[in-house]
This record gives C-alpha cells, sequence and structure tokens, in this order.
C-alpha cells in the first residue's frame, strides 16, 4: 500500500517508522524539511500511484491545522480517495471535515491514535469511525500501526466522529483513572503508616485488580523519584477531559469523577485560589475566623 | 509449615487449597462443621506442632468476628506464635489487636488480601503490615499464596496496620477506577455516535494506558449483557471506600474523585433523592419551576 502522510512529528515520525517497517511505501510531508520526504502537500499527493485511491494520513494538531491541511488536501485529491484524521480532533469537527470531502468524491474516516511514545514500539490503539468501504481502503495502514495481538482496534461507528468520540472518552477515563492513583498515593504519603510508598505501588502490578499500564507508568516515575520531589503539583491538560466533560453536560449524563479530575487540573494551575480567597473572606465575616493575607509585593511569606 | 486457618468460607476455603498445593499443612477451622478440619478453635491449635512458633491466619469477616477471634486465639497460643489477620479489618483495629497479643508475647501481622475469586488460580495480591521477624514467620504462607512472579506481596510497614491501610487505600483507588470507566460507558451509550460500545471497550485491552484487570472484567460483563439490561443501577460499598475517605478527611487530604465514586455508590441506593426534592422545592419558590409529585400511595405514576 502507497500512503501519503501529512506531520511527521513525535508522533508522526514514529508512524512513519512503524508503517514502513511493516512494509508500506510511505510518502512524508512536513512543514519542517529537515523532516520531509516531498518538498509540498502538492508534491507529496502526486508521489502516490494514480492507479489506485490515494491515501492520506493526517496527523496534526488538532483545530485550524487539522482543518487547513485537509481544505488544502480536498483540493489536491479527487474522486474515491481518502483522507484520514489520526490526530486529536474534536469529534464534532469530524461531520463538517467529512461533508466538505464528500462534495468532492473524497472518503473520509477519522481515527483516534494512542501510544504515544510507546507506539513506534508496541503498537498504537486505534478507534476508527466512517463507512465500512473508507475503513477496508485504509485497513492496511491500521494494520500497521495497531498492536500485535487481538485487541487494539475497533471499528467505532460509521458515522464521521465515532472514533475520535471512542478516543476522547478513553481520554477522560484516563484522566479519572490518574487521579485515583494519584489521591491514593498522596494519602499513602501523607500518613506515617507505610514506610514504602512506592513499593506499595509496585507491588500492585501482580495480582490485583487495579493493574494497568498506567500503574506501570507511575511506578516507573516513583523508581526514579520516590517522592516526586523533582516535581511541581501542576498539571495541563490538552483538550479531550474538557470536552468529554461538555459533551457530559450537552447529553445531561452524571460523570462525577471525570469532571472532579478535569477541575482538579483547573485547580492545579492556580497560584492562589479566588474561591478559596472568598471563602476566607465569608468565614471572616461571619465567625471572625482569621484569615491569611495576600503576601506583600515582592514578600516570600 | 504447619498454619492454622480460621474461617472457610469463599475466600479461605480458597487459600487453605492454594497453601495446601505448595506443600503447607492447614489444619482450618469454620463455625460450619462440613468445612471444618478441626472441631473447635483449641483443638485446631492443638492440632499444630508444638516445637516451633505456631501460626494462625485468621480469614473472618472484619469487625466484630475478627476481633472475638483474635481475643480467643490470645487465650490458646503464647509466647513466640504468632496471629495473622488477612481479613479486611480497618485498619485502626491492628494496633488494639497487636497490643493485646504482645501482653502475652504473641505476635501479629496485618495483611490486607486482594483477588477475590481468582486468587484460588492467579494467587493473592498481599500487603503485609508488622515486625521483620513476625513477616518473617509467615513467609511461607505469603509465598504460597502470593501471585507467581515478582509482583503482589509488599511488606508495606513495620506498625501494625500498614497492610491493611495499603489495602484500603488499593480498594480506595479502585472505586474511582471503576466509576471512571462506567462513566465512560454511560457517555458512549448515551450517543448515538458508537455503533459498539462493548466492542469500543473490549478494543482497550490492547496498546492503551488504561488497560487493565478491572477493564477485563467489565468487558467479561459486556460479553454476557451488552447494554447490561440485567442489572440495576445499584451498588453496595464494603466498607473500604468509606474508610478511605475517612482517612482523607482525618489527613486532611485532598479526595475528589475516590469520595465522589463512594458518594455516586450511596446515590444509588436511594428509591428517591432527599436533596433533589430539597432542589425542586427550592426551584418552586424562587420561579414557580415545575416540580413531580411524589407517586401516589400504590401507583404506578
Amino acid at each position: 500500500m502507497h500512503i501519503g502522510l501529512v506531520g511527521l512529528g513525535k508522533m508522526g515520525g514514529n508512524m512513519r517508522t512503524r508503517m514502513r517497517n511493516a512494509g508500506l511505501s510511505v510518502v512524508g510531508f512536513d512543514r519542517n524539511p529537515d523532516l520531509a520526504d516531498a518538498a509540498s502537500l502538492a508534491d507529496m499527493v502526486a508521489a502516490l500511484p494514480s492507479d489506485s485511491p490515494r491515501v492520506v494520513w493526517v496527523m496534526v494538531p488538532a483545530g485550524a491545522p487539522t482543518i487547513e491541511t485537509i481544505a488544502a488536501l480536498a483540493d489536491l485529491l479527487g474522486e474515491g480517495d481518502l483522507v484520514i484524521d489520526g490526530g486529536n480532533s474534536r469529534y464534532t469537527d469530524d461531520a463538517v471535515n467529512a461533508a466538505m470531502l464528500a462534495e468532492r468524491g473524497i472518503g473520509f474516516v477519522d481515527c483516534g491514535t494512542s501510544g504515544g511514545v510507546w507506539g513506534l514500539k508496541n503498537g498504537y490503539a486505534l478507534m476508527v469511525g466512517g463507512s465500512d468501504a473508507d475503513v477496508a481502503k485504509a485497513q492496511p495502514a491500521f494494520d500497521a500501526l495497531r498492536p500485535e495481538g487481538e485487541f487494539g482496534f475497533v471499528h467505532a461507528g460509521k458515522k464521521p466522529g465515532a472514533g475520535h468520540f471512542a478516543k476522547m472518552v478513553h481520554n477522560g477515563i484516563e484522566y479519572a483513572m490518574m487521579q485515583a492513583y494519584a489521591e491514593g498515593w498522596e494519602l499513602l504519603e501523607k500518613v506515617d503508616l507505610v514506610d514504602n510508598v512506592a513499593e506499595v505501588f509496585g507491588s500492585w502490578r501482580g495480582g490485583t485488580v487495579i493493574r494497568s499500564w498506567l500503574l506501570d507508568l507511575l511506578v516507573a516515575a516513583l523508581e526514579e523519584d520516590e517522592h516526586l520531589d523533582g516535581l511541581r503539583g501542576y498539571a495541563e491538560d490538552s483538550g479531550e477531559g474538557r470536552w468529554t466533560v461538555e459533551a457530559a453536560i450537552e447529553n445531561a449524563v452524571p460523570m462525577h469523577v471525570i469532571a472532579a479530575s478535569l477541575f482538579a487540573r483547573f485547580s492545579s494551575r492556580q497560584d492562589d485560589s479566588p474561591a478559596m480567597k472568598a471563602i476566607a473572606a465569608m468565614r471572616n465575616q461571619f465567625g471572625g475566623h482569621a484569615v491569611k493575607t495576600s503576601a506583600p509585593p515582592g514578600g516570600d511569606a
């Protein structure tokens, strides 16, 4: 199979390697010429044989970069060709992109891709959305990228967005699982009862229902820095957690722990808490409770 | 090694089998004579050779049954002997039991035991608390029960309660992880985008950071009943979740998702929500919003 691949960053670059290792012929394009096989998007498309449907995998940041790339491909591809969005697009973008491509007879598959830096070696878990015919066209690429074994690939639904929606929920679940381990770790570290918390976490890797790949990764981090002294308690979020909670709100689905884990990250990014200032102000008003005042400018108190 | 085992229910019975399979000589006592090897607790202790420290594993329900069993053993055992509490005792019980036994020179090890019905085949994850000397006395039993491989056993701390505390936190983490999968599943089922939610969950067993034994168990349940139509949304709790949140409160540790997952279970057990009645009443007072009245007695509305 021949495939075009747009975006050769951390994810895309490794995916090019994994597809080539599986025998696929990959032409990669990236805005960074040091990474690219083709000088332009048009050159990349021109390098694909025209006697069979041309397939292009888009692996660029979600939002404008993906939307613009797909719009450019719409002008370069034609009837029967296929675009795969393998990035982290919001599922609501997929229907728009699919409709725009469909006007030109170009197929579309959205693919939620999980695996991070481990994907090159272990394979990428793929969740795809699209028609049976479009998914079939891309199947050799999916088979090259997915992990060995029976798991790690699913055709989640025929509507555009089904793959990214499944991946988004996967990430929402991941947020709450991370928070669960993190809260347990904080309690074990705080109470003077367990002598070696990192060892306890390590032991859970066998025989327990909470053993998981996330647990393995946390144990690896604790082996490097037992009390995580080198880190600040600050966590970014990259969109999928927010979208999961927004989808829950839109569909009136109760989402206690996934929402709480997202909000805990927001709290972690505040230097001071406006809400807790308001709490302190009210406690002071009704009970004369002591408050902590802001540090003086330049002060360290 | 010779060992006495008190409590031959679902867990204890399988543990007797696993220890015997490993070559240990086990004398079991249970109030149910059909299960027991010895006619009484005293007979069980008498059947243990007196030329080496006698070791008794207690595997009965937490609270009064465990406390009473250990008190009875205190009268039957002596200097240098050892009691292991392998049940789900609250960690705060352990210091009391250990001190009571220590007055007679009897050692004590608390052991959080995980593995459920799978333990007989796969082994039990064990988290133990106690002195090095006491743990060493019990080590052959731990080695028989733990899973094969490097994981699944930890000497969590030297103070009594360290093992049960680690197991309690393990279960608290489990509560929030279960709730995370459950919320993701509900959202995927609710939104008309993913055609086969069970297949999506199944695919996550490979290549994703959220793959876990819990996920495997949920997938097994979905294979039997794809939309869980046969179940009511009702979940009990067995203590460890509450104790984890209580420990978090006592130690002022923020615990957003573990607390939320416990409270979600409480909600699930209410036929109607008093709090939501109060919300409805207030909405009606200030805005004249419509309310739903209670069904008339015997009615079905």
